[in-house]
């Protein structure tokens, strides 16, 4: 299957190369040279400009977009949108929010134009193979990518999850245990490294992936983080987000259901992106003027 | 009524003064002379030993204690069981674990000695003037002393809770629930302070403190602390803790009753006094591990 | 000062004799005729349609729009852009979104008419007497209707609180604060409720309402449902919510601002409106699969 | 090697199987008829009373036991101190507390009594092939059994912690992480469930099994329950809990470090136990008091 892949970032470098590998054939692009001069030198074919990408390919025409969700994304959609014709496939493997997509799958709609919204999991590494994939839209679209999709996964490593936004909308909620199963982990080493022992987490992440209830490919990473660094001495703790918890937890306060550890694991992460905060601030201040408790000073 | 009063530091000294502006006569004693100095500047009896101070007591002796919590105040209680005989009286207004006032309370029966678990809420301000006290124990021996609490509570402000440890217990929950409501009252201001508007944070408590569902002795203190620092540049955002909001959770934890607020409350100040965490340099690991995240390094 | 009062449900009844009592003349008008009978009944002026209230009024004319958020008060301030004119005033004191208050800001300043959004605390006691308001829009404006604030506000009770939306964006926090403290409240008679004590909840929370660090509006009101209800019995722990909590934790995740205790308290609040969860069944599951621990069955 | 095996419920019948199927002879003994015939039946050894199963081992005695932690645990470790003797091992592959491997190594010292804190994790299906073991003790101890564990754990499976007390302080964390983890796996499937879209959980939880980031046991046990009921429509969402997860969080606490997530994958337990909250119960009737809001009734 011949296909056009919008964007050589990390994740789509990979997976064109994962498709050549299985016997597809991507043709890649990217506005950013360097990544196409990369393709190239990674074997891979490319295109220099969207109407080159589209010429290229037989109809109807599949594209393949990956770059950053929101809007990145968009404007690639609508320059498809303005430049395919009835029949031809998109395919969003982003991280895009589940609404973006149902937007997008109702634009491209009206030039009779198929969406297939792809929440794309497995890091870069499955990315680049066995990779994991949970796709929302027409079925009958999918069936038609579905041995792409087949080439690149994972063994039971894709699903058809329903219609438009349904992919998203899984890997939304993949991300938010994700947040909660990674602050887990976390904590438990937190745990550990104040304890009276002095474990080695290295071993401990290795004797934790290796028949406990909690092995895991995320328990594997750490085996693998700490035998670059023991102590993780050289790594800041501040946990960055990309927006897939925030929206896993906004769903869920929609829906008035409760989700207390995906919260507090957002919430970790936001806590550590300051040094101090001023609810402490007020806390402390307010200890002073009832008890005489000393304030540290700043 | 004639009491002796052990432990003159910051709550102990309010409170004689409160007692001898209303009727009652204390006699401090303090291990530390500068607090004994300071006492009879203050125009307090004060003992310079505690032999002293039980021989100007007359029968049955009543002993206020107010030393810190734990060893402090085993210390004390244990003399006193030594010292003090049958029918004399013994209330601990500190804030002792209730667990420890019950053994204290066995302790002093073993001598016929009565024990009262005294709950001190209202701060310095309310030690010196209108406290707040919970008293547990013997509700017949609360009787004797009960003109002492009339003197200096509060109108409506002492209540006989119990047998033993009842007056502990009941502090410590009330601690549990400061924590909570600080802690809310913190957060707001936090979102306040990172709001797109303007807010003086002194005005906006005072009115706060001035007929809305939110007023309370804490939100005034927020208004006079913002007075004195209007956005608490000069504190340090660090909370610290002595206990009553752990035990608070301990104990709900052995109840099986979940008690979120209370725990996030304890929770956020564990954090605030760490610059950085163990689970965030995890979950920065192996955000790095999997999707090639940039780490923040140290 | 003569005013529109629209809406007489509990708040706006409440408002319009607060309003009369202290020197002013409300006119009311309400959708609902049982509403405008009442509101006769209790000696108010009232108009039979929006139209009829607007041609009682002078010029500039005042209008206080008190209904629910959300739809009711779109329409109403709709109506009110297409039937004020250039110089009049439009006040809502209901709990309208900070966002929603912009955009009524920028539709009637379309036709030059003036908005000040007005954050309403103190319960339905507080609109009938020394209320408390929080008032955000052009400053010269406010000073025209300064009088009537000072007259059915508690001293100090109200603020002028900065331009359009601030006025309900601080309330809005006001009541993320408050399902902290009340949260942080019940949670601690939680704890007590299950001890080894026999506490009298109402004598509880009239001693705490008494020279307590955690005196506040609230406890006394706990002391009044406890009177009427010692444990509570005929009280289901469903706990609805209106929407200010979730806008203050919304506003604090785009902040990334970490308040895990009004997330907590709100979410509690969802929890509570289910008697029992899927999360709970998958938990019970795994544990069942891994351990073969026992599970309960519907 | 010729091992003493007390207690064959769940685990220990397992851990029998899985010894003997990797060439050691284990020798079993119960207190309950029961199991020991079970034993029998599983072709393993037996004996009829501790002195006969004691009398079955060659010197220096190893005698692995598996009874539920606390009291039962604590009654046979006493019974081994008593007939052991010098150079004897005894493992404890039980959920002990930590702080009870601690006493129960230096009870066992006190006779020269060796003794191995065995945190033992897999579950049941782990305890009969390829388990997962956390070793602490004596070094030179672990030695001579290290077998053993090479014989019965998985590739890897198996790890010398550090002194007394490491192996079970280890499992303790392992399952405060367990505790994280399932919760964020529920709390996902919870939002899934209240969504828009109609997933079926088993090939959701199959996909998310096959290469994605959140591939793991857990995981996998999940597709399992859902194949066999895939809405578990038969199971109640109430949560049980053996100890662990509370032991973790004391330890937190201890340490003063913020482990939120593992707190509320706690609480959410303890909530799921009662079907109403007197907290539910105090904040429904607050809103009431202020707002006049109404409450349900039960």
């Amino acid at each position: 299957m011949k296909i056009g892949l919008i964007g050589l970032g990390k994740m789509g470098m990979n997976l064109a190369l994962n498709m050549q590998d299985n016997g597809h054939t991507p043709v890649g692009y990217d506005l950013n040279p360097d990544n196409l001069t990369a393709a190239t030198n990674n074997g891979l074919a490319t295109a220099t400009s969207l109407a080159d990408l589209l010429a290229k390919l037989p109809t109807p025409k599949i594209v393949w977009v990956m770059v950053p969700a929101g809007g990145p994304t968009d404007t690639v959609i609508t320059q498809l949108s303005e430049n395919l014709t009835a029949g031809d496939i998109v395919l969003d493997g982003g991280n895009s929010h589940y609404q973006d997509s149902l937007r997008h799958a109702e634009l491209l709609k009206k030039q009779a134009i198929h969406f297939l919204d792809v929440g794309t999991s497995g890091g870069q590494a499955g990315a680049r193979k066995d990779g994991n994939f949970m796709i929302g839209g027409d079925p009958d679209v999918f069936k038609i990518v579905e041995p792409l999709f087949a080439a690149i996964a994972a063994t039971d490593g894709y699903l058809y999850t329903g219609p438009a936004g349904s992919g998203h909308f899984l890997k939304m909620v993949h991300n938010g245990i994700e947040y909660g199963m990674m602050a887990a982990i976390g904590e438990g080493f937190d745990v550990l490294q104040h304890s009276q022992y002095d474990y080695d987490n290295q071993a401990v992440a290795k004797v934790w992936s290796n028949g406990s209830v909690i092995r895991s490919w995320l328990m594997e990473l750490a085996q693998t983080a700490f035998e670059q660094d023991g102590n993780l001495d050289e790594i800041k703790g501040t946990m960055h987000s990309s927006g897939e918890g925030r929206w896993t937890l906004d769903t869920a306060l929609d829906q008035q259901v409760a989700t207390p550890v995906i919260a507090m694991a957002l919430m970790e992460r936001y806590r550590s992106l300051s040094d101090d905060t001023f609810t402490g601030k007020v806390v402390s201040a307010l200890r002073n003027q009832f008890g005489g408790h000393a304030v540290d000073h700043e």
